[in-house]
């Protein structure tokens, strides 16, 4: 495993690959290269990119990334898939869409699943965005479907924060757009070139006026359409304007640690997790307490809660 | 407190609302009054209704509730909403909608926000449906959005999951059915007077076929239009006879017992997570490691995670 971080930090693109399927898959061989790894990451700008289903965000992730390499930046890109539960395999046929990067060496691809439980996805996800990092690429795209809380914790992590919207919508699709509203750096309006794009620019505009964000910074809000590139330059504009923004304030560094102390509490939650699920099924002692748990409900979960801390903490087992 | 529990047991649905809003909030007076609960729950019969935005999930709700009342049933109702960070409350319009329900004795409902962190609002859901079962309603439906994995978590842990589903779509949200696909007893096409309701229905119905689900059952396929109530009644039936299915099988108290674990486990994660950040910020010794962790990088997250585990331990301070 000692010769997989070399290669990876010699510029193997098979090294890099194989690790994150190792870490995809929970596999312990990656243990050991993921803690070396740590020390060699912290330069990449980490930007995320989410909208809701449909608004064209792979397309316009392909359309960035071919902006920033005209710009000499390497790009790596996690794009974050729902999974289908019958093929075990990402379902979206978007990827494919992107294959006219996969041949650039400058450009690293992975789509990583959303099966498995949630704090497995965000250090998944975590792990593999130090991998590309550490493999020394200056940014590094995570692309998700911002409708789920998980899918805006990976991207609250990011140092900068895209938010893409599509013209029209429905009140609900209009109320997932207000709940990410908050973490957006930079929002797009994306297929522009729809008559309705107007009115989408407007209400965002408004939204962001009305909020209190306590920044001196005003996020922009930028009409793209992803297909033809238009409005891409900007975009891309914003992005490194947005990190520079950062690096002036001083708030790289307090992203930094924002973004390892969440990583340290989710391992931290899945260890927790296993643990307990192991003592539930295992350790007479707490066997019985879920007996009176489900079957006699003389101890309810919050009791039950406490009573398993403490019995864990009596066996150090952890 | 004694008597906030003693009025809810005996009907009082300003005691129901009161607590509800104590546990949303977080409040330690809602400690007390939801532990002694546990012991009057247990005989709802939950179910939860999932599907992407836009599908009319609130309106066929509120169809089915009524459907539910001519038969009988009491009808508790927890409805999930995407809260705007501005507002700081609900931006749906969806829920006035059932405002004809509203001055039905026999029907409670109730929406939450989704802000907060991940585990508070599942163990906050958990809370709110054992007070609706203790309240004595014969069905609890929960409604959410079904496009993060909370959501799903939420669903997951009824006794009937129903998944609505709309004619169209694009790719991507085919794939976020698929997603959800596993988790659904009943399969509902809304909207199925729409000119392509017969191809999501027949996709949907492939996709069951095509699914290994180690059940003797197959999921109903139901064709539903919630605005003027076609498919509703056929809908209620699937439900009860879901439930029915479950008694007869034995599997009413599987899932019982599953859905009290995982309501132990979220709210052991949640104390867990509380304990570290405090620590994090307030233990000198963690405050060196998270500085090494964070300036240094001597420290890696999965390192560093071992060692907060053993100094807690340590401490016995979880």
């Amino acid at each position: 495993m000692d010769d997989l971080l070399s290669r990876l930090l010699e510029g193997d693109r098979r090294a890099v690959a194989r690790l994150i399927t190792l870490v995809e898959n929970g596999d312990p061989a990656a243990k050991d290269p993921i803690r070396r790894l740590h020390e060699h990451t912290g330069r990449a700008h980490i930007v995320g990119i989410t909208g809701p289903p449909g608004s064209g965000k792979s397309t316009l992730v392909n359309s960035l990334t071919k902006e920033l390499r005209a710009r000499g930046k390497s790009v790596g890109i996690i794009a974050i898939d729902p999974t289908s539960p019958f093929t075990g395999g990402a379902v979206l046929g978007d990827r494919v869409r992107m294959q006219d990067l996969a041949t650039d060496p400058e450009v690293f691809i992975r789509s990583m699943g959303t099966r498995g439980s949630l704090g497995g996805v965000s250090v998944a996800t975590n792990d593999a965005v130090n991998i590309l990092d550490a493999f020394g690429k200056d940014m590094v795209i995570i692309e998700t479907v911002g409708a789920g809380q998980v899918e805006v914790d990976i991207v609250k992590l990011a140092h900068t924060s895209v938010v893409v919207s599509m013209p029209g919508g429905g009140d609900e699709i209009q109320a997932l757009k207000a709940g990410i509203m908050e973490i957006g750096d930079i929002f797009v309006v994306n297929k522009a070139d729809r008559e309705d794009a107007g009115r989408t620019f407007a209400e965002i505009t408004m939204m962001l006026d009305m909020s209190q964000r306590g920044e001196d910074r005003v996020p922009p809000v930028i009409r793209t359409v992803a297909t033809t590139g238009q409005g891409v330059d900007e975009l891309a504009d914003a992005i490194l304007e947005h990190h520079l923004y950062l690096q002036e304030k001083g708030l790289l560094e307090k992203k930094a640690r924002e973004r390892i102390l969440a990583e340290l509490q989710e391992i931290i939650n899945r260890r927790v997790e296993r643990t307990v699920e192991r003592a539930l099924h295992e350790d007479p002692e707490m066997v019985e307490l879920v007996r009176k748990l489900v079957e006699t409900r003389e101890i309810d979960p919050h009791s039950g809660a406490s009573q398993v801390i403490s019995h864990l903490l009596k066996k150090s087992e952890v």
